[in-house]
Parts: structure tokens; C-alpha cells; sequence
């Protein structure tokens, strides 16, 4: 059994409202999110980053290719395990083989150990597992015999994407009839944060009309550019606008809920990123006065990629961090499919509160038993981990659902 | 955290074959299950009492409105309220509401335990729960609205039955438009021993063909007689005649494996008894010198129903017993629907290892973390008790598979 190091409030403000209205409207929301999966189909699987300034919640990437399986917290295999075989039930069809297509960083141990893991989950599930090796750079040994991919004599009956698709739809996955999962249209070629956000602001206006809520609490406020080149400044033009009006709408919002905080913004890439390519301002200037290695950072992303689309987002404060040495924490949510099992915080010892924390430095903190997003408990403090966790769900959720959106409306 | 109590073999017999078999099939029974519930989904909710002699592995009963919720490992709740959300999201129906009709023991407080927490596990799975109280005895609280069952003002979507329906299908539920979980044609009036085994046996021959395993090491011969009244003797001759029979081919079987073991037979009501009116023979001659205390117990059972059908069955050895007191042990596994949840040991300091353990003095022993019958771990003994567990869950899962086909042929 792990040692659990607790997550507390470094910087507590009035989130009692967003929380509380969550917890004390808890049946109504599940009932709420049943009604939408029946019309939209959570995908495969997912991990969502969050950040909880208390004063607001929100999803800050929505990863439908997720990796970091191996930093969730092993005593709950069994219900990671019921988790996939329920994503697969939903299918409605006959699948006994899953060919894994994974990303190309093969010499990532974390990611290896992330693959693993999650082959491992499938095949504890009941499955025959195979992950297509060196993935699809390497075109070689993938065949398309009458629309049916063979990979290295292995006849899949479903294809499980764990590969952004950063790099485009390989060609070999053209006219295939097997079930590709969650699909081949929801990979970073034709998926951008700015569709994303768009499609998370309608979930949420929803969800808040419900709850009676502002739906800023949850929603972060953003604004998307054409063609940037960081290199030779085009588009810089545009960046300035639209931080100018971002910043606006901001402080404009912690005017009226008091809030004594600085505005940031994050700018990134419009496509995944891996973490690579995301910087944190709080004035106008620093995007007129972004230095060499900012505008490097900015060059540098996944698959070389010249960046040239990047959204603006508002940035959320993490006000949680470890207990004892204070690092700064967020917590990621996985799914399968609805169905939430948990996840951890990333926390990091380098880095501030309005900082992205996913870099090199990271550390991951599995949840506890028990307290895994699923219900809240009424009898505890609205404080409490466990219904901190459920807090976590339901927001990781609206994103699950708002890329399920996304999903209905691309294939 | 609990302390776990080590449950080990009192008698280890040649019972390789058939765990062998399963661990090293259990990719091919995953994809063969599968399909399976393609075609009958299962039931709601069950557990299932297994008796293991090591030779043969059999479920003994079948229970489809499962009590003992409470003697659940609680540190596996998200596992439960996860497969409770499963079991609900399946049926792919508009549910917020459901009302449980218990059964009518208000008294035992084991029961109104289970009862809460199974109430508990729903509400956590994000529905609202009513319970009825005092239960289908008393009627004035259930109208019938246009064809709408309302409980005390109650209007549920679903309506879960935790009542065997022993003493018949109360007259509010006919005519009923709401969902009725599992089923009011599934209750004890309608249904018998003898045609759940029946489906048992049918299923075990499809999956032992699977296996190319003789059925008998999953599938405890049975027969049935007609009308027996323990009080007058009448139908003796023909207990008599099938208990023959019976030992005859059990004999045959110890024989043909080399089994040095007493035969035995189980003498139980062909309808639901909780664990009343069993009685546990060796010989023919003890049918005919069944003394007034067996007698009273036959005639004993739940709600007073006079017995006259009787299932005699081929009676199973448990060779499990708890380490330290040497208490014979045997499992019972719990689902919802075809997703298995784990389970417990039910030990007896009082019984042997060819007795009823279903009865008072029996003490419940939670299954510990991660050995929850999901999956086998093929770098592990098959002795293991992970891989003990995925055989119990094999095992249930065709019990429940035979329940799924009852149910599909009389809704």
C-alpha cells in the first residue's frame, strides 16, 4: 500500500459556492450527464488536467490519447479493469482482438511503461492484445487486405488509437472497416483546442443553466489567432488584441467577485503539445517583449511542426499544493469511456501557481483509496478530499463531454 | 483497512485439471462470454454460492435478489457504484427514480444493513432511491395510475425487486409500464431450482466443449421429484429411487478420477429457502430414517408455503477452510449484471466440510484487495488465490449466464 502525501489549499477563496452547488445538486447532475451519454457517446478514454483556483475550476487539456496509466494508483486495477471492459461493452460488438497503434517516442520509458500498462488493463479485461511496433512511422508492416488492416499477420477486430495523429491520418488507416477507437477524425490534424473550448463553453452554459451558476466558474475564458510566426513576429498584431480583450473580460470578472489576484493568460500551440510550446503572461508586454527563448519554446513543438495556430486562453491559479513541501498541484482525471476511475495530482517543485506544470520535474501523486470522483459524501466537510474529488469529476466530465460533441459531430 | 484471514485448502485433490484449464483459456472464456451476453444480457444483480472440492467447482445457488451487500470488502465501493452504473446504463432507458421493494424481514438487522448499503451503492451511482416499508405484505401505500406504479406518492422510472417473490407477484405490479429489475417473472413462484440448473447444464456443456473438459467438474448432478410431503412420507419411494440413481452416478465419477471420498447428496427445496430446509445425506437409508427434527426442517420454509417440490443434488465437498480456526469456508460472488464485484468467504465453526454453511452462526470473510475474480495473473501459482478467484468468477459467471438464458425465455 502507498503512502499517500496529502493535498491541501495553499491559498483558500470563496469557492464555496461553485462546490457547493455541485455537491448539494449532485443527483440532479448525474441524472443530467445520464441523458447526455445516451445522445453522445463519451470516446474511449480520456485524461483531463484541471486547475482549482477555488474560486474557479476548469479543464485546461483535454487529452483523448492519453498516456500516464502507469501513475495511477494500482490497488484500483480492478476497477480500471471493470472500466475498459464496460467502454468496450457499450460497443455493442463482437471484438476479441485490439491492435494498440502507440505514439512514436519509443525510447520514453514513462510512456513505455504507460503503453504497458494500459495493454495490460485491456488483456485483464479479457482481450487479445497487440501494439504495432515502431507505430507509424513505420508503414512496413501494416497491410489492407479487402479493408481489413493486418498488422505483422495480426487481424485486429478494433484498432485502438493511442497516437495524437500529430503527424496526420497514416494512409494505412483509410478504408477500414474495423471499429478504430475513439476514432481516426479526433487526432491533432483536424482537432484543434479552439473546436474543443468552443464545443466545452455550450456544455457548460447548459450545466450552468441548471445549477444556477455563472458559468465563468468553470468555463475558461479564450480567444484563438490566425497564422503566428514567432520567428518573424507576423500575427503579433493579433496576439496583443486579443490579450487585451481577454485581459479585460478577467479582470472584469475578479472585480466583481473580489478577487485580489493577478489576471495571466496561457498562449499555446491550437494542437496538442505535449506540454512543449506553452507560455504564462500577465501584461500586454510581455507578449511585445517574449524573448529569444520564449520564442523558441513556442517554435519547438511536437513532431518539429512550425507552430502557427495558437489560442489564448485565461489562465487558472492552482491554489493546491502539497502538504508538507508546498508544490504547487493539479489534479489529472482518467476515464474510460463515462465512466471516471480516478486519477492523481501532477505537482512540481519548480514551478508557481500560474505556471503549466506539465514539464520535465513533474511528480505524480496517485489519489487514495476511495476517494475516487465517483459520489460525494453530504456528511463531510464540502472541503473534504473525497468531495474535492467529486468536484473533479463532474468538470472532468463537461470536457469528456464536450469532446463527445465533438466526436458525434466529425464522424 | 481490514485484516484479512488467509482461506487455504483443507484437502488439496487432483483439481489441476479444471483450474489449469481455465487460467490457461481464459483469453478464449472472455471473448466466449462476451458474446454470450450479446445475446442474454444478464440479470440486474446476483450472487452466487460456489462449493469448492478441488475436483469440482459448482455453484450451489443462484441468487437473483442477493441480501449480504453489507459483507462487501468496502474499500472496493467505486467498484461496486461503477458496476451499478453499468448494470443502469445498459438498459439504455431514461432512469432518475428507482423505488426498492425489499423483502418483508424488518426485523433482521443483517438484511436492513445489506438493504442500506445496497440503497447507498444506487444513490452514490447518482439516482434517487426509495425504499418501500413495510413491504408487499401491505398494499395501501402502491396505487396504479394509468398503468404507472406510485409508492407513497413515488413515481419511480425502475423498480428493483430485493423480494424473491416467494409468497407470489403482489397485484400492484401488473400492469405496470415502468421497468421492473430483474424481473417479477423471475421470483420463486415461477421459478425452480431444477429449471435453473437445467439451464446451468446446458450452458456448462457448451463451455466444457470449449474446453474439452469433462462438464461433471463444473456441473453437480441433479434430479427432481414430483409432489413430497414430509409430514404424511408421501413421494419417499420416488427421493429413494433418485437418490439411487444419483449415487450411482456420482460413484461412478469419484471413480473414474480416482476420488476417495463418501458420495453425498443435498435433499432442498426446488424454490428459494435461504438457506432453510436443507438437508445434507450419505445413504439411501438416511432418507428413510429421516428423524422429526429433519423432518420439521423440511417442512420449515421461508413464509411458512408448505414444501412439496424437492431438488436432490449431487452434494460438493468444500476443501477450503480458514487458516488459523481450520473453519470450513466457501465463496459467494456477487455482479451486477454480467460485471463481476467481487465477493466473500462464508466460514462455519459448526459445519463440515459436506453441510450447509447458509445458516445461523455463519461468519463472513471479506475478499481481499485486487483478488477480485476479474482476471487471472499467469506469472502466479494457480493455486494463488487471485487465480482461485478468477476460476470463482468463471464459475459464477456461467451460473449467471444460465439465470440471463431463465430470463430471456420467460420475459
Amino acid at each position: 500500500m502507498k503512502a499517500f502525501q496529502e493535498i491541501v489549499y495553499s491559498n483558500r477563496k470563496n469557492h464555496e459556492n461553485i462546490h457547493e452547488k455541485i455537491i448539494a445538486n449532485h443527483q440532479q447532475i448525474e441524472g443530467w450527464f445520464r441523458n447526455q451519454w445516451l445522445k453522445y457517446p463519451a470516446p474511449f478514454y480520456s485524461s483531463i488536467d484541471i486547475r482549482n483556483s477555488g474560486f474557479k475550476i476548469s479543464p485546461i487539456d483535454t487529452n483523448l490519447f492519453p498516456a500516464g496509466f502507469n501513475n495511477l494508483n494500482s490497488d484500483f486495477q480492478s476497477l480500471y479493469v471493470t472500466a475498459v471492459k464496460h467502454s468496450l461493452d457499450t460497443l455493442k460488438t463482437k471484438i476479441n482482438k485490439i491492435l494498440i497503434i502507440p505514439e512514436d517516442h519509443t525510447r520514453n520509458e514513462h510512456y513505455l511503461d504507460s503503453l504497458g500498462y494500459l495493454s495490460r488493463l485491456i488483456e485483464k479485461a479479457g482481450y487479445e492484445v497487440k501494439v504495432s511496433k515502431p507505430s507509424i512511422t513505420d508503414n512496413s508492416k501494416f497491410k489492407n487486405i479487402n479493408s481489413l488492416l493486418e498488422y505483422d499477420g495480426f487481424i485486429p477486430d478494433a484498432i485502438l488509437l493511442n497516437n495524437d495523429l500529430s503527424a496526420g491520418v497514416p494512409s494505412f488507416l483509410d478504408n477500414v472497416k474495423q471499429v478504430i477507437l475513439p476514432s481516426k477524425n479526433i487526432g491533432w490534424t483536424k482537432r484543434s483546442k479552439t473546436d474543443h473550448f468552443n464545443y466545452y463553453s455550450d456544455v457548460c452554459s447548459n450545466f450552468s443553466n441548471l445549477l444556477g451558476i455563472d458559468s465563468w466558474m468553470i468555463d475558461p475564458e479564450f480567444r484563438n489567432c490566425g497564422e503566428i510566426n514567432f520567428k518573424t513576429k507576423q500575427g503579433e498584431d493579433c496576439l496583443v488584441y486579443n490579450a487585451e480583450k481577454l485581459f479585460n473580460i478577467i479582470s472584469e470578472k475578479y472585480e466583481k467577485y473580489d478577487i485580489d489576484e493577478k489576471p495571466f493568460i496561457i498562449i499555446k500551440a491550437d494542437s496538442g503539445t505535449y506540454g512543449m510550446g506553452v507560455i504564462s503572461i500577465d501584461s500586454i508586454d510581455q507578449i511585445k517583449n517574449l524573448n529569444r527563448k520564449q520564442r523558441n519554446k513556442m517554435l519547438s513543438t511536437k513532431g518539429n511542426v512550425l507552430l502557427n495556430k495558437v489560442i489564448l486562453q485565461e489562465g487558472v491559479y492552482s491554489f493546491e499544493e502539497t502538504k508538507e513541501s508546498c508544490n504547487v498541484a493539479e489534479p489529472v482525471i482518467y476515464s474510460f469511456s463515462n465512466f471516471l476511475i480516478g486519477g492523481f495530482y501532477r505537482t512540481h517543485e519548480n514551478k508557481a501557481n500560474n505556471e503549466n506544470l506539465n514539464s520535465p520535474g513533474m511528480i505524480f501523486q496517485p489519489i487514495p483509496l476511495n476517494d475516487i470522483c465517483i459520489s460525494p459524501d453530504l456528511s463531510l466537510d464540502i472541503d473534504s478530499q473525497i468531495n474535492k474529488y467529486y468536484v473533479y469529476g463532474v468538470v472532468a466530465r463537461l470536457a469528456i463531454l464536450a469532446a463527445a460533441k465533438e466526436l458525434f459531430n466529425l464522424d
